[in-house]
C-alpha cells in the first residue's frame, strides 16, 4: 500500500478556502471577526437592516493599504476606523455605522489578522460606531500584501449648517486642530527601518469628538477638511481651487513638533505635504476664531490659527514664509511615499 | 554637459502617484470615473450628504478580486455593481446608493480601467442606484492583481414584511429564479483556458426588478437569499441551518442548461457547489407558490420550484435524487475555485 502524503495546511496561516464563503469563512467570522467586533456587531452577513432618525446622512468609503500593518500609535484596522469616521465628521455627521472589506492575502499569519481586528474593535467602540456588515475575500500570495481594508460609513447630520467648501468666505480664519505630520513620519521611519529615537506616535485619531464641540458651541462653521495624503499643502490647494478664494498661511504660525521637524530635516521631506491621520483644518468666520480655537484646544493643545482666507490672487494657496518672503505652495504631483494609509 | 536620462513614465499606465491624493489622482478622477459613472454620480470626493425618507434601511459590503477582470457577459465593474444590489434586494430593499473602492495594481493598462469604470457605470444607471463616493489607492506591482473593488450599498425597505432565515417555515416552498451555474462555469473554463464551444456567459444581474415584483404581487415572501460563493448547497445549509429546519430538495426539479451540465461533467465538477451571481432562493408559503413561480418565470422562464421546508431531520440540507436516493447535501468546506467575485 501507498501512502500518499498531502501535507496539513498550517492552521495559523490564512488559506484561499477562508475566503470562500463556505464553513472556513463561517470559522474565521466566528473565531476572530465576532470576538473582535463585539456586542452589537453584526459582520456575519453581508447585509443588515438599520433604523436611521429622519434627516440628512453623510456617506464615505475609504480603502486602507498601508505598509506596515502596524505601526507606532496604531495599526490598519484602528486606522480603518478613524479614517472612515473623520470623514463623516468633516460633513459635521455624527459617526453611526460602519461596514468593513477585508482583502486577504494567502498566508497570512491569523495572529496578525486577530490583532488587526480587536484594534478594530476596540477604535468603533471607542468612536461609538457598530461594524454592521462584513466581508472576507482571500487572493492566492503575490497577488495582496498581507491585510487591505475598506471601511464605508454612514453619520446623521444634526445641524442645520452648510459645512462645505462652498461655504468659505473672503477673510475667514484658517485653524488647524493640532501639530502635523506625525503619521507621515512614524510611517516613513518604520518604512524606511530608521530609529528616530524619539516616542513619536501616528497621530491616528478620532476627529468627531473635536468636531462635536465646535457645533455644540454654535461655531458657523463654513468648512471642514481632514489633512491626509499630501499634506496641509494638497488639503488647502483643494478648498481653495474649489471655493475660487485665496489662502494665505503663516509659516510660523503652523504647530509642528520638534521630533517631526528633525525628521523632516533629516529625511529631506517637506513637511507641509506629509500626512497627518487625526488633523483637521476648520474654516470659520473671522469673528469666531478665536472662539474656534480655544474649543479645538480643548482636545488638542497644539491647535492653532493658521492662516486667513483673502480674495483670489496669484495661485490659490499662498505662505509668508519664516523669513517674511511670500511664496506659491502648489499641489503635490503625487506623493512622498505610497501607501501612507 | 552630461545629459541623465530618467525614463518618462508610460502616460497609458497606472503609476503609484495615481494613488497619491494629488494631482494625478484629480486627473484619474476626472478622465476616468466621472465620465463613465455619469451625471448625479459625486465621485469626486470621499465623501456625500443625501437624504432619505424615512423608515429602515439595508445595508451592505463586498469586495471583488474575480479573475479573470472581464469574461464572458460581464466584468468586475458590473459584477460590483450587481453583487452589492442584490445583497439589498435580498433584504427586500430598493437599492439606492453605492460606494465605490479601487485598490488598483500599479503598472495597469488605464484602458482596460477605463472600460471596466464604464461598464461600473452603466451597470449602475441601468439599476437606478447613483455612485455617491469613491476612493482610489494604488498598490505595487506584485502586491495586487490589476483591479480589486470594494462596493457598499444602501437600500431603502419600503415594504413591513419580516424577509429573514427566522421568517421561514415548515412547509414553505423553496423556489429558484433561474437556471444554476452560469456564472461559475464561464469563470472556471475562462480560467483554464478551456473552450466550451457554447455561448455561454455569466449569470451576473441584477435580482431588484424581480424581488420588485414579488412583492408588487403581494407574495408573503419569508425568506430570499442570492445564489454566490459555494453555490445552492452553501446557500440552502446556511438558510436551514440559520432556521432550525431541513430543506428537502427535488434534484430533477432543479433547471441547469445542457452547457452547464456538461460543462460540469467534463471539469468533474458539482453543479450544486458551482456559483451564480444572477439567481436567487425565495421561500414563501406554500399557497403562494404557484403565484410566486409566475412572478419569477415573468423575468426568467427557467424559474422552479426545487424544494420544500420540513421539520428538522437528519442534516440540514436533503436531496432526492435522480434514482429516487434521498442524500444529505453537505456544506462546501471551502471553494470550488477561488476569486469567482
Amino acid at each position: 500500500m501507498f501512502a500518499c502524503p498531502i501535507p496539513a495546511p498550517d492552521p495559523h496561516r490564512i488559506r484561499l478556502a477562508h475566503g470562500g464563503g463556505g464553513e472556513l469563512t463561517g470559522r474565521l467570522i466566528e473565531e476572530i471577526f465576532l470576538p473582535a467586533f463585539g456586542t452589537g456587531s453584526h459582520p456575519l452577513h453581508d447585509s443588515s437592516v438599520v433604523s436611521l432618525p429622519q434627516g440628512n446622512i453623510a456617506v464615505t468609503t475609504d480603502s486602507f493599504v498601508i505598509h506596515p500593518l502596524e505601526f507606532s500609535g496604531g495599526d490598519i484596522g484602528s486606522l480603518a476606523v478613524h479614517g472612515t469616521v473623520n470623514d463623516l465628521a468633516m460633513s459635521g455627521a455624527r459617526p453611526l455605522y460602519l461596514t468593513a472589506g477585508f482583502i486577504l492575502e494567502e498566508g497570512l499569519d491569523t495572529a496578525i489578522l486577530s490583532r488587526i481586528a480587536r484594534s478594530m474593535g476596540q477604535a468603533a467602540r471607542q468612536a461609538g460606531i457598530t461594524i454592521i456588515a462584513g466581508d472576507t475575500k482571500v487572493v492566492e500570495k503575490g497577488k495582496g500584501d498581507g491585510i487591505y481594508i475598506n471601511t464605508s460609513g454612514i453619520g446623521i447630520i444634526e445641524h442645520s449648517q452648510t459645512i462645505a467648501p462652498t461655504a468659505i468666505r473672503e477673510g475667514d480664519t484658517i485653524l488647524v486642530s493640532g501639530d502635523i505630520g506625525r503619521h507621515g513620519i512614524t510611517i516613513m521611519s518604520a518604512r524606511a527601518g530608521i530609529d528616530l529615537q524619539t516616542d513619536l506616535q501616528s497621530d491616528s485619531s478620532n476627529l468627531w469628538p473635536s468636531v462635536e464641540t465646535l457645533l455644540q458651541n454654535g461655531i458657523a462653521i463654513h468648512c471642514l477638511r481632514d489633512i491626509t495624503r499630501g499634506g496641509l499643502s494638497m488639503t488647502l490647494n483643494e478648498l481653495a481651487e474649489t471655493s475660487g478664494t485665496t489662502i494665505l498661511l503663516d509659516e510660523t504660525s503652523i504647530p509642528v513638533c520638534d521630533a517631526v521637524r528633525s525628521a523632516c530635516d533629516l529625511l529631506g521631506l517637506d513637511i507641509l505635504q506629509t500626512a497627518c491621520e487625526g488633523r483637521y483644518i476648520a474654516i470659520v468666520p473671522e469673528k469666531q476664531a478665536q472662539q474656534t480655537l480655544l474649543a479645538l484646544q480643548r482636545h488638542n493643545p497644539a491647535a492653532a490659527k493658521i492662516g486667513t482666507v483673502i480674495p483670489l490672487g496669484t495661485a490659490p494657496l499662498l505662505i509668508d514664509g519664516l523669513l517674511g518672503v511670500r511664496r506659491i505652495l502648489s499641489k503635490p504631483y503625487g506623493e512622498q511615499l505610497p501607501r501612507i494609509c
